[in-house]
Order: structure tokens, then C-alpha cells, then sequence
């Protein structure tokens, strides 16, 4: 009887070294929901580890958010310690998170990198991100349509980044030999605040306004309580971009101050996620760079873009 | 008893219907294996197919393959009788298929081309390709560092199309300023017959040539009988493309005449399979490019592209 008992002690232990082995984790490390778009790539994050775990039972994937990029450098040290197999990491500052991320594709792990390029490529494997040019080129489309015969548009940036230049060096582009008149541009750093203040200003300093491309969501927010507030009714529309719920909403429900949305979905990091899954289990060679589409967003496929349990 | 038994065969035709509403197709239209790196690419569309059924339930796959575009026109319009939620097609000729697939996606099927891109970008929702200049750059790469003093290669050549001149451009320039110089270069189509016809007129021609950079493995076939049928010694290494399983092995192997392979996978369709089923099933925005990098196999990362159960 004794022999027996070990007999299956042994294979027991044999078989949960066999499982130890076969389980592969992957880490998705992402910034705290600091605005809405991060808060849509958490809710996303943490969906997508539920369907992955469910897709590849063996696999275990540990979703870690961070406030600020300090803690998400050591948040990586951390993961990097437990031991992770593929690291999805969407960078508060890629270039503070350089070194970091480095430090853990030296063990031999997996690197995607999601939305924030790092200026040394070197560090990535993958890298999965919106289409910034795109962003642009899709909403100054729209204005040229919408706008046949011109008219007095304002401008608000994000921060002083490549990822805005890129965007609104791309509006310009698209149009450019049409009679639409940038009257004014500021910086709003795709904050909501911000851009509320800025478009007040804008308000005060120009009696007639027909449109507002402010190129995100969180900050279309702050232009309409603006707008609200002056009680003005000569702007006739508002462009934005990331595919918010409440934006999305709005262009489902056919709001004429918000005929488009165009997409910068915080979905990505659920396609990033998947692909690098592939590869880890599958063992399907992923490596390169997925970007995805601005897509504009219309009445009639706003239902596709609309995640009713996202809080973005 | 007779109301129970109407009642549950009512409840039993409701079931039915909920199911077949969510039973989503998705259609994968490739070239029948004229090549080895068609087999390849057959054989990771059969293995994803039943790896994505297995993973949604809900999702059914069917795999077909064309002898040639007529045929594959002809395919995509049965299919799109048959109805289908998403195509994956690899071309034959993209440009005898842009108004085949157009028709397909007038319909509101999600159209996911691989490899072979479209002159009209428009009939595609994604695409999932290999980096062609990346092949190139990889190789030239690979030379400069092997060949730090110069040397004479030749150069065969696929067909004259884009993708071969992007392959050459990147590898002229990436030799550009170093001592290698390309002593001949002719097309060899990509065939192994043509490259065997070709290798043998390079070495009857050239008394000396220190290697070979053929941008393909069913060529490096053809190139390694010539050589051998000439038994020449002066060859120091061959540099395809692919990720073949013939020339992974020999890279594996340590084989100083392939010392390396540049990755253009047949796998490239499992990918696209892949995140053409996230959108489908998971409804995440996966419109886009998604190029996949041209990876440099070598003895040490070579087990990872190794693919023992299929044909190339």
C-alpha cells in the first residue's frame, strides 16, 4: 500500500511539473485610468485577459496598471522577477520606459509595444498602434465634404508631441486648396479642462465660429460644456477622435454637432494582446508593426464601435 | 401532453434559430500549392482553421484553394452565394481580383487581404503582409557584416513586380559603400527550375563568385544543385528568404554554406486568420495594416521558425 501511495505521488508531482512547464504567462503593464481613453484601455485590458485565459488554457495573463511612469518601471522589474513569458506595455513616457522594457527583452521575453513608439525600435518585437496621419487625413476629409463652400474652423492640439504634429500636420494637408480658414489653434493637451478653457477663449475672441476639429474625445467634452455655457449657436458641428462611448453615442443618435467620431480605439490593446497570444501559443511567428485604421465613424456603423460596458 | 410537446418543439426551433444567427463564416481564399511556399501556406490555413473553430464555438471556417485567378474569381463568387461574415484571400494576380473581391465587399463581408496588395487599397478592411524591403535590408545586412572585406555575389531576382524591386532597392542600398560588389544579376521568377537555369549560366560565366543572394527558398534549391552538379568550392554561403522548412533545417544544422535565412512566412495567413476572427467574433476594431517583420533565422533562433508537420 505504502508503494502505491508514493507510486502516485510521483506522477502527481510529475504531472504538476508537466503543467508548470506548459503554462505560459503574458503581463499587459498599462498607465492608471488618468483620462478616459487609459480608463477604456483598462477595461479593454482586463476583458481580453478574461477571453484569452478562456481562448488558451495555458496561458495566464496578469493585467498591472501604473500611476505614473516611475512605478511602471519598477512594475516591470517586478513582473520581470515573477517571470513572464510576453510583456504587452503601453509606455506612460516610452522614452523613460526605454531602459525598463530593455532590461526585460535582455531575459528573453516578448516585447509589444502599444500606441507610444519608443524612439529606439530595438526594444520591441511587436508594435500595435492607431493611425496618427490617418487621424487627420480622416477628419479634414469630412470637413472638405461637409464644407463645400468653406468656412471659419478652430483648431485645439493636443500636447507638443510627434503624435500631434503627425495628426495635425496631416489636417492641414487634406484641406489644403479649399476654401475652409483655420482661424485659430491652441494647445488643449487632450485634457478636458483644458480644452473647455481654450474654447472658451476661442469664444470670446471670435463672433462667428462654423466648426471645431479637437481631434479627441475627452477633450470634444470640455468644447461642448463650452460651447453650452456661451449659449452660442453658430457652430455647427464638432470633429473629435478615439471612439468614446458617449461620442459614439451621440453619432449613433444622429446629433448634428457631432455627425463623425473618427477612430483611435482604446481597443487596441486587446488586439495587441491577441496577436502576441498567437505567437506565444500558437508559436506563430507576430513579430512586426500592426497599425490600425482611423476609421471614420457615421450614423450608420456607429453600432460597431460601441462598447456599452466600457466606461470609455 | 400535446401542448407540452408543441411547446417544446417551439422552444426547440427558437434554439435553432439563436444558433445559426450566431454562427459567423469566414471564408480563406488561396492559391492551390504551385510552389512550396504555397503548400506552406495551405497547410497553416487548414491548421488555423481548426484552431480558430476551436477557440469561437460559433465561428465555421472554410478553406479554399484556386489553380489559377479565373478559378478564384469564379470561388469568390460562390462563396459569397453561399454567404460569409469575412473573406481572407490571398491573390493569385491582385490586380485580376480587385473587382471580384470589390463585389464581395459591396455586400458587407469584411474583406482581409494577405501578401499580395492591391493597387486600389479601397477593396481591403486589413492587410496582412511580409516587409518586403525588410528582406532585403535583412540580407544586405547579413553580407556586410560576413563579408567585412568585399567579395563578389550575384544576384538572382524574382519576377519583375514591385515586391521584388523593393527587395533589391533595400538590399543595393544596404550594400551601398562597402566592398561587395554584385558582379551579375538576372530573374529567376521565383522558380527552382529557372534559379537552377540561371546558377548554372552565373558559374559558367564567372570563374570566381564568392556568394549568392537568391531572395527565395524554393530558388536556393535550384541554386544548390547547380553549384553542386558544377561542384564548384569557391561559393562561400547562399542567402534566401522564406523561412522554409529545407532551409531553416540547414540553418539549425549550423551549415556553413546556409548560414542564415530572412523570414517571410507562409504563416503570414494564420495571422491573418487570427485577427480577422477578433473582429468577427470579439468585435475589435482590427482594421488596418499589419506588416510582419523579416526576421534574420539563425542557428541560435532557428528552432522557433521550424514548422516540422508542413510541406515547405
Amino acid at each position: 500500500m505504502r508503494r502505491i501511495l508514493i507510486g502516485v505521488a510521483a506522477v502527481a508531482l510529475l504531472v504538476g511539473a508537466a503543467q508548470a512547464q506548459e503554462k505560459k504567462a503574458m503581463a499587459v503593464s498599462i498607465p492608471t485610468a488618468d483620462h478616459g481613453w487609459t480608463g477604456g484601455v483598462g477595461f479593454h485590458a482586463m476583458e481580453e485577459a478574461k477571453a484569452l485565459e478562456k481562448k488558451y488554457p495555458g496561458l495566464k495573463v496578469i493585467v498591472k496598471t501604473s500611476p505614473d511612469g516611475a512605478s511602471q518601471a519598477n512594475a516591470l522589474e517586478d513582473l520581470s522577477t515573477q517571470g513572464m513569458d510576453a510583456l504587452v506595455v503601453l509606455p506612460h513616457n516610452p522614452d523613460e520606459l526605454t531602459d525598463p522594457i530593455r532590461k526585460v527583452k535582455q531575459k528573453g521575453t516578448f516585447i509589444t509595444v502599444v500606441d507610444r513608439v519608443a524612439r529606439d525600435r530595438s526594444i520591441e518585437d511587436l508594435y500595435v498602434g492607431g493611425d496618427n496621419p490617418g487621424l487627420g487625413a480622416a477628419a479634414a476629409a469630412f470637413f472638405k465634404q461637409k464644407m463645400p463652400n468653406g468656412g471659419d474652423i478652430v483648431v485645439i492640439r493636443g500636447l507638443p508631441i510627434p503624435i500631434d504634429e503627425q495628426r495635425v500636420n496631416a489636417f492641414n494637408e487634406g484641406i489644403k486648396g479649399t476654401k475652409i480658414k483655420v482661424i485659430d489653434s491652441q494647445f488643449g493637451d487632450w485634457s478636458r479642462d483644458k480644452a473647455f478653457n481654450v474654447m472658451q477663449d476661442f469664444l470670446t475672441k471670435h463672433a462667428k465660429i462654423d466648426a471645431v476639429w479637437c481631434q479627441d474625445d475627452d477633450m470634444a467634452v470640455g468644447v461642448f460644456q463650452a460651447i453650452a455655457q456661451a449659449k452660442r449657436s453658430d457652430i455647427k458641428f464638432v470633429v473629435a477622435g478615439a471612439g468614446s462611448k458617449e461620442m459614439v453615442k451621440r453619432v449613433m443618435d444622429g446629433d448634428p454637432m457631432m455627425p463623425v467620431d473618427v477612430l483611435y480605439s482604446p481597443t487596441m490593446i486587446a488586439v495587441a494582446m491577441d496577436v502576441t497570444a498567437l505567437g506565444l501559443e500558437d508559436k506563430i511567428p507576430v513579430r512586426g508593426t500592426y497599425i490600425l485604421k482611423a476609421s471614420l465613424i457615421t450614423k450608420d456603423n456607429a453600432k460597431d464601435f460601441y462598447f456599452k460596458d466600457s466606461p470609455f
